[in-house]
């Protein structure tokens, strides 16, 4: 009467397990208040708040700058200058990452010769010896051409070939040159795209027409749309989150500035513009860029209702509930002070059939009946 | 005789719940078909279709671009002019994003001094009451000294200190000065890596030759192994995705050409070409600069088995074939005619012992025996 | 007697299933032989190596370098010439992608002109009717005048417009006019954040001064904090991975170098510097740049203790126990000399009701009572 595990007719025979029933209101409660966590854990934390049955994609996205604003300055090298964005801002294509000059230190008219070295521990000489043709000293400025010769009336030091004269970096315009780049404005389109879920959006709204693009500046209450921000209000608010649209522009500090570890602190560079002069010699013009650099970094994630984490949250939830049966079974056979009396009625102890069948079960008494 | 939990006897005691098999074909039909569903589910989605059994690396990758091609053109400024890669690529390097120009302002002669401003509702003036020494107009091209000169013969206009002549960018050269750049080629050279799994590969195959790659054209279906794109194609295609390799190239108008929304459209800079003049003054020839901005995004995701997500993912759909197990329970129990009946066999209610021992068993007639 | 599904008093009912134990050494060393390899895979792959209990979070990172280095070449084209970093460091700006110059073909005084092709078999000719004028021949040079001219006393070409006299790149300097540049050394800075960790780090760390960062040069074993890298050794050991603080530097050739497929093999670009001459007109040198780009590439992944993956994996491995249960299950039901046995009393069957509900039980025999 038994029934093989190959009998079509068993294909719709259903197993449900034997349930015994404990009406205690201590393991009751404890196993209710269990699952409770569970469910709401699952719905408030893993569906609500975590969105974990959401699949994620990441954003593609373009960034283009667009800088605005002129400066004069005035300054012994260069004399009386506006600055224009094509000069002050590097590169100049308006990419995400753009860096602003505001204080710059002119060499003018550098050519190829030999000149005497910055004084410095490693440039300093007394005579000849104390120089070294060829030496490429790496914190120098050229190549040493073995001499040593008179930088000014009182100092004497190693004279190299390079681009002469060298330029001394020791003294740097205060208050910097482009101080007022601040009041500068810059233009941020952004492009994005999740490829994915097949959305695209850009940061210009629909509702903002060309009169109004050129007249605002960002502001959080009275401009949140307006995609034109001051840098000085950038640099401001640099470290805090701020967010236009769907998307984060977030203007951190990324280089932090901790004042107990302020070594080789700031961002600057060199570069030069070259000239031909009239004796046809290769003239330039090195400039020392000290600025800011602005990286506009997009991230962001969109999700989007999927199966499968869904399917794995749930699967994971009901093995959870699962387990909670096993600690409340537990609690019972363990903790209660009937607990070898729910343990006889839960347990049915089967021995190998060869060790003695007719004492089948050891607690065969444990059924009431006679 | 009952098994203390801790005895060692009991570490190879096996516990298997005691099943009641109901032989009910609706049921039966109810499990079997839950239970299909969740297999077809995990083998079909999640193995085959979403590969969730793998883990997941993303690419780093390489990128080099080379854009060649020449162009002829004639325009009052500049007369006629031949441009090559390193005067219409912008910047030179090659690197994943490069701008290639098809139009320009070019201003030529540009000079430190004074000029009067182009027209406009911000420049234009009846006397010098009308302008403001040293006020930096955002929308103006310079730094105003606050006199009223004659712009024209009929327009006054406030004069700056700026890079004069000022640009006057109201007249775009019209046809496109570089329009022929549809047909300048650009070979992408790319290298991906997956570091997990320490996989590595370009995008020129083992079998392409050096003469192949000087003289091929990328093209779908005569040489869709070729890494030569002609920029006019690219334009083409862009909003849709075609692929090479294993990697994909994806060549999307990232910023989404809306007719509703046309405002700040398009990609255009600034730059200057830096001279000395006889006089020994700097003089710059500055160029706007309208054109296409090429971004090779390399985006991939490499998968690879992997046990853990494996594990989650089946014991996830373990735990549903389970939740099945309830679901055709309650069905039995509650939807059935004999649910009773079924309800009886599947439940021993066991009340606490200290209520009455006796009656312990508060279904004890449902079994036959006497 | 039976307990309505929905009557208040059942809420603290707690249903246990009736459990079969089998003392059966087989079944019960197999069961926990599963068990202990579940509980090992969770703890020490999931768990330990894996830490799949812990959220990700990727990194955010700025990226700024400072090439250091001075260099003295003689060509014939250049004569004796320092080359200090603005000149060989392309960009200039210090990011995280620069390019090391370390070979050049310099051609000096091109102007707008017309000039014989380079020859090659595209451009070679007899007579005038080889050449088209207006062809913009995309490997040749310029845009052909339609006449073939003598480029040297044996050879013919087509003229051409272009920047005149045309660049001859079948001469590379050899050796590597700039091959010394391995000795120069480039200071990498690096901020790091975690923005969901609120985590943020840089790669200077704290007990680093400003002395010893001028001095340093990175190594292994004597100076691993050290951020100031020699070129050489970045290429030396380029394929192969070293990590500095939290951080991963990783210096790969990102192109890989593989002697069956060196089709375009390494890097270079052209670029020009522009001159106005004593004749007013516009003159450049054109500079085919070779070179080494290096990339820095941070990528990093932080993880911290989360709920939802802990709990998903948790689920997982519970599933998995509970499927080790049902294995043993078929064991012991199927393999072993007494499954009969067993199965007689895991299984109740039940008939449906309206069959013959005096013969409810199918194997009621098997209780062993009288």
């Amino acid at each position: 009467m038994g029934c093989s595990a190959y009998c079509f007719h068993c294909l719709f025979d259903h197993g449900t397990p034997v349930i015994l029933v404990v009406s205690s209101k201590k393991v009751g409660f404890i196993f209710r208040l269990l699952q409770l966590c569970i469910i709401v854990y699952v719905a408030v934390y893993v569906c609500w708040y975590k969105r974990a049955y959401q699949e994620r994609d990441s954003v593609i996205s373009s960034v283009s700058t667009k800088v605005k604003g002129n400066i004069l300055t005035n300054s012994s090298a260069l004399g009386t200058h506006v600055w224009d964005t094509s000069e002050y801002v590097i590169p100049p294509q308006g990419e995400n990452s753009f860096f602003v000059l505001t204080n710059a230190i002119v060499t003018q008219g550098q050519t190829q010769g030999s000149c005497p070295e910055i004084p410095s521990e490693f440039t300093n000489c007394q005579s000849d010896s104390d120089c070294k043709e060829g030496l490429k000293e790496i914190r120098g400025n050229g190549v040493q051409t073995g001499k040593c010769v008179q930088y000014s009336e009182t100092i004497k030091t190693c004279e190299v070939l390079s681009w002469c004269p060298l330029e001394n970096d020791t003294v740097i315009p205060k208050p910097a040159l482009l101080s007022a780049a601040e009041d500068f404005t810059v233009l941020i389109k952004n492009n994005i795209q999740y490829p994915k879920f097949k959305f695209r959006k850009r940061n210009i709204l629909r509702h903002i027409n060309s009169t109004y693009l050129k007249n605002c500046t960002f502001n959080h209450k009275t401009d949140p749309h307006c995609p034109v921000f001051r840098l000085g209000d950038i640099v401001t608010e640099s470290g805090e989150d701020f967010s236009i649209m769907a998307l984060k522009y977030s203007f951190r500090r990324l280089d932090n500035k901790n004042p107990e570890n302020n070594v080789a602190p700031g961002y600057n560079f060199r570069y030069a513009k070259y000239y031909m002069n009239n004796e046809n010699t290769e003239t330039r013009t090195l400039i020392k860029a000290f600025g800011i650099r602005f990286d506009v970094i997009v991230f962001g994630m969109a999700g989007k209702f999927n199966i499968v984490p869904t399917i794995v949250n749930v699967g994971a939830a009901l093995a959870l509930l699962n387990l909670m049966k096993v600690i409340c079974d537990w609690f019972m056979l363990n903790c209660l002070s009937d607990s070898e009396y729910y343990s006889k009625h839960k347990f049915k102890h089967l021995k190998p059939k060869d060790e003695s069948e007719t004492f089948s079960f050891t607690d065969q008494s444990s059924y009431g009946t006679p």
